[in-house]
């Protein structure tokens, strides 16, 4: 396993490797990576020749006032995780080789960046894209893994990808879960031991709500409210959104009549947790 | 040579041309071409071993009530100019297949596409960065040519390039002139005889402006002065804006003391002009 940190060696890398005729599989990260992260490399490895990951956590998705410096950094932890699961390039750029004095480009997903965490996160979805354009473009993968529990950002990447015309797969991933059910997250790690257990009430409704729409019900509003009305019982819980969209346009729906994903956030103390589950009848 | 007008032919077929270790050079264009076109043809055709040019004329990139129905279409005598000057392929897409239902996102060099023309011209660069960087993922060049009379849209390129980490090569072009002097520009064709006469004034002035420059002029107002002056005493001719920028920031120089352009946009009639010039030391 190798560590390339400079922009301009990885970009060559990529380049020969591509020369060589060699498949490039990608897993972009921000580090601290947990078992959902290494999920992720799990199913690229088989994807590929070459499969590179990167770590950095890229300041322009954290809106102003957010946990950027709070942000765990465990960069040789990390690294030791990632040789079992057989990443061969560690791609860890530094900030100002990734964005040098007048850099000045964004990159914005303009309709599905709106509504869920858009609405609470100003810029973070253009701060998601620009990042990840740029990571492709140095990368250069033939395919690239996604979590399905950022669902926002995974379905701002497919249109992205797609609109800009890139020669990149994109796999989501299913969310990797810890034993009752609290998908894992890096800020996970914030939750007081209190914080921690009520934090799997989030999945607990998730899929209450996921039985209610195979038992038949279609209305979304009353999918939502017993999800909203649910986690309003635990005064320290406070929900942000709870929403039911089409699974790939992610606009808003009524009625549950195609494949749809209903998402949430909310704060448990200082702590903002997202997580998402599939309505679907395939899965009936 | 070949004529292609799916997104999908194009990217396979540069895809495969790049398997196979060609060299791809690329000139955009929005057809109607004229010597100036021509001109970034020729300079591209021997860095590479593959021409592909572009003809499409951009909707995203005209602003609201501005010439998009009207401008010059002409696509058979445009074909048969490329042949000579030794095009391969002419990449001619239809605007559903570049911009499919639900396309939203857009590429944005924010600080270079102010000020200029960006100032008049509302979300033009924004088009023309989004329209460049999906042709440039489609034909996939290794050098693309640009010329240097949509001087801060080359800039806009340049910047973009560099920010999102493109292996393109972009060339700046010199502007081809008319006997007179006049830029050559497919809106030229919409001047009448007498206002086309008047439209020789904007590189009098320039070059004008750039000889007392060479004899020591350094104070950017005296110099854009002289210029807005001189066409200001046409009656025919509304100056949008002179100005003096740094040659590769744009930014707005009070002392010449550096690399420079001396740029300008005016209407005569209802038609829009540009043209620049350089000021440099080095010509001197």
């Amino acid at each position: 396993m190798r560590v390339i940190k400079t922009v301009s060696e990885m970009s060559a890398e990529a380049a020969r490797l591509r020369g060589e005729g060699k498949h490039i599989a990608f897993v972009p990260t921000m580090g601290n990576l947990h078992e959902g992260h290494l999920s992720l490399m799990r199913a690229a490895r088989p994807r590929a020749n070459v499969l590179v990951i990167s770590i950095f956590v890229n300041p322009l998705q954290f809106e102003p006032g957010s946990d950027f410096d709070a942000y765990p950094r465990t960069f040789r932890e990390d690294l030791k995780k990632c040789e079992p699961v057989g990443v061969d390039i560690v791609f860890a750029p530094t900030e100002p080789d990734l964005y040098p004095e007048g850099f000045q480009t964004t990159v914005e997903v303009t309709e599905i960046s709106k509504g869920l965490c858009g609405d609470f996160r100003p810029g973070h979805f253009k701060g998601v894209a620009t990042v990840v354009l740029k990571l492709f473009n140095i990368v250069k993968p033939h395919v690239a893994v996604f979590g399905e529990k950022d669902y926002q950002q995974l379905c701002v990447i497919r249109r992205m990808v797609k609109d800009l015309n890139l020669d990149v797969e994109i796999l989501g991933h299913p969310t990797v879960r810890e034993a009752d059910g609290l998908a894992m997250s890096s800020r996970n790690q914030y939750l007081s031991p209190d914080e921690r257990k009520r934090a799997a009430l989030l999945y607990k409704f998730l899929t209450e709500a996921r039985k209610r729409y195979e038992r038949g019900e279609r209305r979304a509003q009353a999918l939502i409210a017993r999800v909203q009305n649910g986690l309003a019982r635990d005064p320290r819980i406070s929900v942000e959104y709870v929403s039911i969209r089409d699974r790939e346009t992610l606009a808003p729906l009524d009625t549950v009549d195609r494949p749809a994903v209903m998402a949430l956030a909310v704060h448990i103390g200082k702590t903002r947790l997202i997580d998402n589950i599939f309505l679907d009848q395939q899965k009936m």
